[in-house]
């Protein structure tokens, strides 16, 4: 029997998609136990859930808290009794939607990163026109360096493999041309270093319009980059929503237009969300963690802990330190 | 009487989109004579076209070129021949859609940089939520300095003051988080050198998902992160595209709907097109010289003249040259 550990007070909407989460995957799986952690006024809303366990806390990270300060003051707070507990073996994963640098750092201390693994890295899936592109690191580092830009090809390619079933999978360099000469000093350094080590099914550096056109399965970049992308792709999907929201609410024709599209648009929002996988795994770290977006909802939170289940059934993590020691 | 030199052989589809958007350039403005720069065979096609002059030339810089060696091997290419006419001030202003490499590199040796600018830079317009945000740099420097960051701000903030009349421009420095300690090393010193110039009008950080959303209006960022968002958001949309029309053709339903909503769908094509501002100034050059994108029809074309005229009549380089004096 698996037990998922997970943290109640992360998303923005703290704790009911949480609880929805917790309760629907129980439904659905008879053979996982979960610890869910959070403030004691939640034990109530919990204590009924068949195979949930409670953990009470004192304190909550705030999304606004620096990971840094964290660290000393809120020793108590649900991220770090969750990886605490993680660390005990008292479960198998820890999944938080909360501040990711506060499990990032909290991940760090408690856990320690992977023997071999320099830096851990977020990886994310951006829906392609293949299924999809995981791109890494999308925020754990603010500066990185050609090592660990190596090593954040070699664990995305462990992790698509194993969670998205892709034998062979293509790897890329994002950078600013397709030449090899193009690029900042990280990337031409890193490309060398991707020589070096004869990386088999490297493909060479891919554009910025090239993420979502299915070329690459996984795509390195550092952390500063990824995360101003995966948050600004974040940012046009919004404003196309709303674009096309105002636009419709304009005219009678649109409107019926829309009502004989629904379908369109709910594939549309279906292809966008996150909610399908749910978490992201932080690839590196010494146990397993996963992190949600702070405004998922519970479908997200459910996927998330069954996302967590395959990555540890499949034993992932072992799988990245082997091929990081070779 | 203003001049504009065109290159007729930049756009992927050269020279139709760039003779067409002279002709109806010619036909909307009688003030403007234009040099149109290209292979001689284009003369025929050129010489029945009111105020425009035709200069010949042997060679094209293509796209794969890589810029510093099209310095030494491609002088007599129509970027290189229609800079230099721009030197020799036969013409106020350059305006080409080809390998922008090229063009900077060819700017900079032939023109120079604007007294007192460490780095030229590419400014592009993101459409958000009210009108326009300028991004900068978006690709005309692979490395960035803290010092260039300040620049390109101080080189943006003239530009949306001048060309799209925003009174105060706010500036924001793109960054992985709103607070001070987040971000790189780059951020951090940049944001020092901001705190000691004690900018006006600088409102701090902003991340990727706030880029549309009309928080800033001019962007500050370095040139690798930029070009790579530049082009995602160019892949995002085409995506979205493709995804709609996918969808609109699997049922009779949808494609009634589509019908209907048509309207919504040219004007989402409008929002997201580069065709209404259609160049893009390299700002830091010591000339008028503006890019366009290798996809540019014949109305990105046409507006681009237009878009450098106003460039050219209000002076904005010189203005940027004593904000940076200052």
């Amino acid at each position: 029997l698996r037990t998922i550990i997970i943290d109640l007070l992360g998303t923005d909407r703290a704790p009911d998609p949480e609880i929805r989460g917790v309760e629907e995957f129980i439904k659905e799986n008879r053979r996982t136990k979960i610890i869910a952690v959070g403030f004691p006024e939640l034990e109530e809303r919990i204590k009924n859930i068949e195979r949930v366990e409670f953990v009470g806390v004192s304190e909550k990270v705030e999304s606004s808290d620096k990971p840094a300060e964290v660290l000393k003051t809120k020793k108590n707070s649900s991220i770090a009794v969750g990886l605490r507990l993680l660390k005990e073996k008292r479960g198998d994963g820890f999944i938080s939607a909360g501040n990711t640098g506060a499990v990032l750092a909290f991940s760090i201390k408690i856990l320690g990163r992977l023997n071999g693994v320099k830096r851990p890295a977020i990886c994310a899936l951006f829906p392609s026109t293949h299924g999809y592109a995981a791109v890494l690191d999308v925020g754990a580092n603010a500066e990185s360096r050609p090592i660990f830009l190596y090593q954040f090809a070699r664990m995305g390619e462990v992790f698509v493999k194993e969670i998205l079933g892709i034998k062979d999978p293509k790897i890329a360099l994002l950078s600013i041309g397709e030449e090899e000469t193009k690029g900042n000093e990280l990337i031409k350094k890193t490309r060398e270093i991707f020589e070096e080590h004869n990386v088999k099914n490297f493909i060479g550096h891919i554009e910025g319009n090239e993420i979502l056109k299915g070329k690459a399965d996984v795509i390195v970049t550092d952390g500063f980059t990824g995360n101003v992308l995966l948050k600004f792709g974040e940012g046009v999907v919004e404003r196309v929503g709303d674009f096309f929201k105002k636009e419709i609410s304009k005219s009678f024709l649109y409107k019926i237009g829309a009502l004989f599209m629904k379908g369109v648009f709910v594939d549309f929002r279906k292809e966008v969300s996150y909610e399908e996988i749910g978490g992201a795994p932080l690839l590196g770290i010494n146990g397993n963690v996963f992190i949600c977006h702070g405004r998922s909802n519970y479908i997200a939170i459910k996927n998330a802990i069954k996302t967590a289940l395959r990555y540890i059934e499949l034993n992932v993590n072992e799988k990245i330190r082997k091929v990081l020691s070779e």
